[in-house]
């Protein structure tokens, strides 16, 4: 992640190499004609017609090469200013160039930057010589449609990224090495966590063996540490009939977020984009009294988005994913109890997961825009200082978003700073005064009158995708032991003479609830050494003659060389104690 | 349910019985007109026009009375044959059977059936005298469309049910008695199970706290046995691209039974009506060795089917549900080990929930109907004496089935007779030639050789929605205590004097795992004891003065009057081993 002072030095940095590109092509492949070279959040990229031609992972190099030549030639830059029909003259031979110029209008003054033998249509700004572009460093290629429409020519599209300093880039190279490392694609791929096939669908993740028992027991943790604090949990269907969402008003303002309808009798069923207005009917189903409130709904929910397939990232946005939802229906003097309630539910999980780098949003309304926050004054404001009060006793960190609260009230989103400096949404609880008016839900108040609830939507781990694609990123694929999918591995030395006691190894580490696999293959035992390494299993035990004789094992944990034995029940205990305190694995 | 050894006779005694019905209809309303009067499974109907009128409930008693009078009377019932001329003529005021006499072809002759002052179309045969529809009783009521099309005017229709004897009678309606108590729908919602509202849409359930508790201990417990036996749990997405289900072969032979296919951007996707195809895809996704077979993959799968709105009952048969399902890929040499191991799996679980009578049906292909089996013989017969061979080995009980195979290959259902009376398919045992074949699916032989896997296909628990209604109907609601939703409800006898030991009680059970309500409401306690029994909590603590002064606890057992006082810590181990052994409540 980028983070400088200057953002528009760096990107006008990043400008001038992407002509230092174009230049090395056009010395590269005459015949090269340029669409446009703009600065984008990876650092550059150029649009190039080469003809035939089409860029090759070999040609990256050449072209650097050609590229460094230049930056060290150190020409300097130079901005012409011509009228429209100087520049059409001037680029007559290049279509794209023509294109470009036609989109200004009569009587502009159109720039062109020269270095040494290269000339380029462009609004600048540049540095002054190509010397300052030489810390850079070409990423990839790919084809790119020429204006992104798919029935015209594939252009070659070069991406590349340039800095100050040579320690700057080098620093920028290594947090892509990282970042790379850290992909959840790679990760859950390598890791049996998850695979999506065309065949089933874009955006349908399916959860190998690896992935469902991560997800089974978050799902567990999440729901046993709920149903401590009074949650009750149900389980809706993945779809409804059109009329609830008309009813919760999403069929008016989410309908293109959402899959379309499926026509059924004379309804229209459509797959659930959330799944709020399920646990609004759930709750309007029996008759509630003031003293039974909060009723606190709780669900691991499937809901389907239908997002563009080309936002669509593995788990991190897909088209059916998991939420770990809740609704909370309480009386108005229950929000504040509620409301830090859950914020402590939130801290006490962030701290089971060694999240500490995370910042509370509170989002609040903008009072001057009526039109977007309308309804009681009153209400907002008691609302808003009433969340604002539970967090200045919580002594929590947390910043004020004007204009950034739902239309149906304040809400307190939580953001976690991942490994590769992203900010990730991860928590949020929002307010809402809507639902229950829309869903005419009601309690029965002391006088024995019936009032409206208000509703706490609220979600802790988020969707358990997006949380299993963040804890893979940040722990690399090393899950604290509690949640690794597999715990320990046995490798007897030798079969022949320690694969039984490996065997009795394992079925009593079964028993004693670990999640153990045998590595009996008839294969050396450095190999399979190294396939633990591999999945990441945290613990490997080798059981050899010394082993077997006193009845001990010697366990290794992944990623570290030293080696200690010890007896059967104190492993099992050592493990049973980093289970128990969750002992985050770095 | 009826079983009797003339069936035949009973039909003509209920089909008398429809015109002793009809005949006191006409004395009530003499301006009734009357459509059919069919046997039914329940017993017989009839459809009548009453005009202006409906039938109400309070008419039933007065349709009875007058029916035991005309039985009383005794009158002859006499068959007459007539031509289709002189029946028109006969009938000409009464447009229903002219309608029905026009179906007849020209030239039949008619039969008619007369008893005192009524007589009616009809087919038969009937009985004597009306003397013997003594033994009868009228069930209910509703509306009906004549012939079925909503198009047409709504009809009477009334349901009875008649019997040779005043015993039997009286066996049949403690019968419906008893199926109306057990019914799950009922159940369901007393016991706060499930509910289904129209405004989320018909034939998807929503699970209510209760009955997610129930369906959560349900799929943990059937997880738990797959995991030691080698199954490995994935979780795939409800939908898929229309391809898919192309490749399968379920588009073209399914269709009709699915959801409407949803189209997005140059795709269609539709909700999955099985998860067949999506384990398909998984097994194909990594290279398998002969070495590494059996692969069994296994999921609590949620489903979707389009059945007719007419067709739903409940969760029995619903629109969305979930499969305990299981693909077996493995060679052919270990069908027979594959089979045996979920065999013996089923008798296991059956023992777990007690159910003693069921019994196996192995469905065989026709080998004359060479059109549903095609393919090679040697392979179906050699497959065929594989599944026998394990059966008689096992030396359960079993019946043959010839032309009931899928067209696929054999397979084998577990039927259970429920408690009242149904038989009910909830295991079954599938080979599979055909899937492997579609999905092009390998493994590498011993010869270095890509070669086909068979696939089993195998579900134990079926669908959890079906086996929760199951266990609701054969308990009456009063699950064991491993999976009653609640297991405790502590009740102090007087909340100023009692509440806080009761609250310690609670607390202390809670830590102990068990699932347990404090009922502290300002109610008397035998107004709480009887809640508690409305909602079948197996064990009531009663705590008063002496339990708090000696730290005991008295308990009383769901449907028993017996009270027991023991020590806290006796009281957990007696829950303990209640749960451990998964002890039957009747």
């Amino acid at each position: 992640m980028r983070d400088f002072l200057n953002e528009k030095e760096l990107n006008t940095l990043n400008h001038s190499c992407a002509h230092v590109l174009a230049q090395a092509v056009k010395h590269l492949w005459p015949h090269a004609k340029f669409w446009v070279g703009p600065v984008v959040e990876e650092g550059f990229y150029y649009d190039i017609d080469l003809g035939d031609d089409t860029i090759t992972d070999e040609d990256l190099p050449k072209i650097e090469k050609e590229m460094k030549k230049i930056a060290k030639d150190g020409k300097r830059i130079v901005r012409h200013e011509i009228s429209k029909e100087e520049a059409l003259e001037e680029f007559k031979d290049d279509e794209y160039k023509v294109d470009l110029i036609n989109n200004f209008e009569d009587g502009t003054i159109i720039s062109t930057y020269s270095q040494g033998d290269f000339t380029d249509l462009c609004r600048g700004p540049h540095v002054d010589t190509v010397k300052q572009c030489r810390n850079f460093k070409l990423i990839k290629h790919s084809g790119a449609y020429w204006k992104g429409d798919k029935n015209n020519k594939v252009l070659q599209r070069i991406y590349g990224v340039c800095f100050p300093t040579k320690e700057e880039l080098e620093e920028h190279l290594q947090y892509l090495e990282d970042a790379k490392a850290r992909d959840h694609r790679k990760l859950g791929r390598e890791l049996g966590i998850y695979m999506i096939h065309d065949l089933v669908g874009r955006g349908l993740p399916m959860w190998m063996p690896n992935g469902f028992t991560v997800r089974r027991l978050l799902s567990d943790y999440i729901m046993n540490k709920e149903l401590a604090l009074g949650y009750e949990h149900v389980m809706t269907p993945s779809l409804g009939n059109v009329k609830l969402y008309k009813t919760s008003g999403h069929w008016d303002h989410y309908k293109d977020d959402m899959f379309p309808a499926m026509k059924m009798d004379d309804e229209a069923y459509v797959l659930r984009p959330m799944n709020c207005p399920h646990h609004m009917v759930m709750y309007k189903q029996s008759l509630h009294s003031y003293r039974d409130l909060p009723v606190r709904i709780a669900e691991i929910a499937n809901d389907f988005r239908f997002e563009a397939s080309g936002a669509l990232t593995g788990l991190e946005r897909a088209r059916a994913f998991t939420q770990n939802d809740s609704h909370i229906f309480c009386r108005p003097d229950q929000i504040a109890q509620e409301f830090k309630s859950v914020a402590e539910l939130i801290l006490d999980v962030y701290k089971d997961f060694g999240f500490e780098d995370y910042e509370f949003r509170l989002s609040l309304r903008d009072p001057d825009d009526t039109e977007k926050y309308f309804g009681n004054d009153e209400l907002w404001e008691k609302s808003e200082s009433q969340l604002r009060d539970v967090l200045n006793e919580m002594g929590v960190k947390y910043y004020e978003a004007k204009g950034e609260a739902a239309f149906y009230g304040p809400k307190l989103d939580v953001q976690v700073k991942s490994a590769i400096g992203h900010d990730v949404t991860l928590s949020t609880i929002q307010l809402d005064y809507q639902l229950p008016e829309r869903f005419e839900l009601t309690y029965v108040d002391e006088n024995g009158d019936k009032v409206r609830p208000v509703v706490i939507h609220r979600a802790i781990l988020g969707s358990l995708d997006r949380f299993v694609a963040f804890l893979l990123e940040e722990t690399k694929g090393n899950f604290p032991l509690w949640l690794a999918p597999k715990q320990v591995v046995v490798l007897p030395v030798n079969n022949k003479y320690h694969e039984e006691y490996a065997k009795e190894v394992v079925a009593k580490l079964r028993k004693a609830g670990f999640r153990t696999e045998l590595d009996n293959r008839d294969e050396k035992l450095g190999y399979r050494i190294r396939e633990a390494q591999i999945h990441k299993i945290p613990y490997e035990l080798v059981l050899g003659n010394s082993e077997r004789d006193e009845g001990t094992v010697t366990y290794r944990l992944h990623g570290e060389q030293k080696q200690t034995t010890v007896s059967f029940d104190e492993f099992v205990s050592l493990l049973n104690t980093e289970v128990e305190k969750k002992t985050i694995r770095r």
